[in-house]
């Protein structure tokens, strides 16, 4: 009899369990926090992650430490680099600095100054390119060539879905016997750690990913079997853009139990809500689960849920409501 | 030899035992908090008491627990009363529903919409006067006649004050070797319940209040040794707009080493940062220990320092800066 194993693809709990003792030093265990008025509210019970009080406000510094923290002494020595303008760009900032190397980031020059800020606050070099996605990429090929850095990619790149695992895993020990896990899907980093997190930790765990109605690649991959990429996104849960990728989108198909999207109107009550009952701030993407769960009452009332907050970097003289 | 033994006006920290035993099962054991960014701005180490994350969003939960649950079942039968238009009208009206006895809540016509909905939705019942002081005093006394009720003052009462206390009790118990702990001050109920605390739990941490500026009642009063009404006082520090009491003053005078106070641009600079940097909402209010750190640095660098984020009761549609 000839036996057939199936080829794992990317990163698998293992990877999510070396990731945690990779990072421990370094990042911050997150509480895991409830709201007596949001459980009233969703007639459910919610336990809520708190990776918007991770270090650079985002789960992001987990992926991007774990990858930094991966490399061998050689291959750090020439520093990292990446194109990014959000939540990765800051955390990898942190984490070559943590680890003594250099981070350049490419950013469009059009970038907003509380961006490039928060960067440079955590020493990282920027060097800004057309706002282009063919600028941004040979920008960072010929940074590539130039220095030997490596490019630490944002989400599809198993050290960092590994290092994304490691909230989910966290709040899987801190609360026991959750029904479900919900977590936001911008490239599907995070909801992809959380699957493998999930799976190892807490098998009877459902999870589900969250996605903007407006931004809803995922939505339409996951129910199309085949991955579609995102045009024309239009939200203000502005982490969630970008579409996933290959690796991302194997593991959301295979450990992935459903999809749910969000109207923009639940996304700011979501977060308002989070603002006003919980006294946390969180960002736009951060609240698209509890937004879900809002918009699909039925489906979540009476189970008990983990939601990652997954960040809280908002520019706070901008106007919400 | 004739040994006259001093009088105990008020309280003592036997009582913020006692409140503690009394309310734990009510209360949030809320979490203290640091922030890297905040230590190095400040050359301090800082140690956030968050009761921004208390029910109804304030420490003032505390004391209006301890006085709810220390009457007796023949007083209670006949409810509570309060005149404010602030965090202790929400409290009360919580700590009188979860004792399941009625709260009477006297507040001015033209009290913000926001508040008179958060009493409401604790269960308290509104009765509307005059927005004077002469009104606010006949109309509680009126209902205090007809019903019964108990009168539960806002902060110049022993139980009150005892049940404040024991935030900084939870906070020094988390956070041992403290140098210093600040407090804001408005009628002095927390102040004084924190310097009870300490005297008992932590006698060589220093116990500072922290005022602002345009608000500044016992700072003069302090320095004076003699009780200053505030008079006209101007300040986004809406919690502390009030005047010390008797009983907060005596304490005061005792227990705390000193007085700081803020201007309204440090208040808002030090509210903005910890928004910003530690993704937490606190009220203006709670804002002004950090202010007073950030004013005074000399004073503060070096030190261990415990901080009451008082309260995190904002109008999410204000603008603050």
């Amino acid at each position: 009899m000839i036996v057939t194993l199936p080829i794992q693809i990317g990163p698998t709990y293992r990877d999510v369990l070396l990731a945690r003792e990779r990072i421990q030093p370094f990042i911050k265990r997150t509480p895991v926090m409830t709201s007596e008025s949001l459980n009233r509210l969703t007639q459910a019970d919610l336990y809520f992650k708190c990776e918007n009080l991770q270090k650079v406000g985002a789960f992001k510094f987990r992926g991007a430490c774990n990858a930094v923290f991966s490399l061998s002494d050689d291959k750090a020595r020439n520093g990292v680099a990446t194109h990014s303008s959000g939540n990765h760009a800051a955390a990898l900032a942190l984490a070559a600095r943590l680890r003594g190397i250099s981070a350049t980031i490419v950013m469009p020059k059009n970038a907003p100054s509380v961006k490039v800020d928060a960067v440079k606050g955590y020493g990282g070099t920027i060097v800004f390119c057309e706002p282009t996605l063919h600028a941004r990429e040979s920008t960072l090929t010929s940074i590539v060539e130039q220095t030997g850095a490596t490019f630490i990619p944002p989400y599809n790149f198993c050290p960092v879905i590994a290092g994304q695992g490691t909230a989910a895993l966290e709040l899987l020990e801190d609360t026991p016997s959750l029904d479900m896990l919900i977590a936001p899907i911008g490239g599907g980093g995070l909801i992809s750690g959380t699957a493998l997190a999930t799976i190892g930790k807490s098998p009877t765990t459902q999870v589900i990913g969250a996605e903007p109605a407006n931004a809803d690649d995922a939505f339409r991959s996951f129910n199309a079997h085949t991955l579609l990429p995102q045009t024309a996104p239009n939200t203000i849960a502005d982490g969630l853009l970008t579409s996933l990728g290959n690796i991302t989108f194997s593991i959301i198909q295979r450990h992935v139990s459903r999809i749910f999207t969000a109207k923009e109107e639940s996304i700011i009550q979501a977060m308002k809500l989070v603002w006003e009952r919980m006294k946390l701030i969180i960002e736009p993407s951060a609240a698209v689960p509890l937004a879900v769960v809002l918009e699909h009452a039925d489906f979540f009332s009476g189970k008990r849920i983990g939601i990652i907050f997954s960040g809280g970097n908002v520019d706070l003289s901008k106007r919400f409501w």
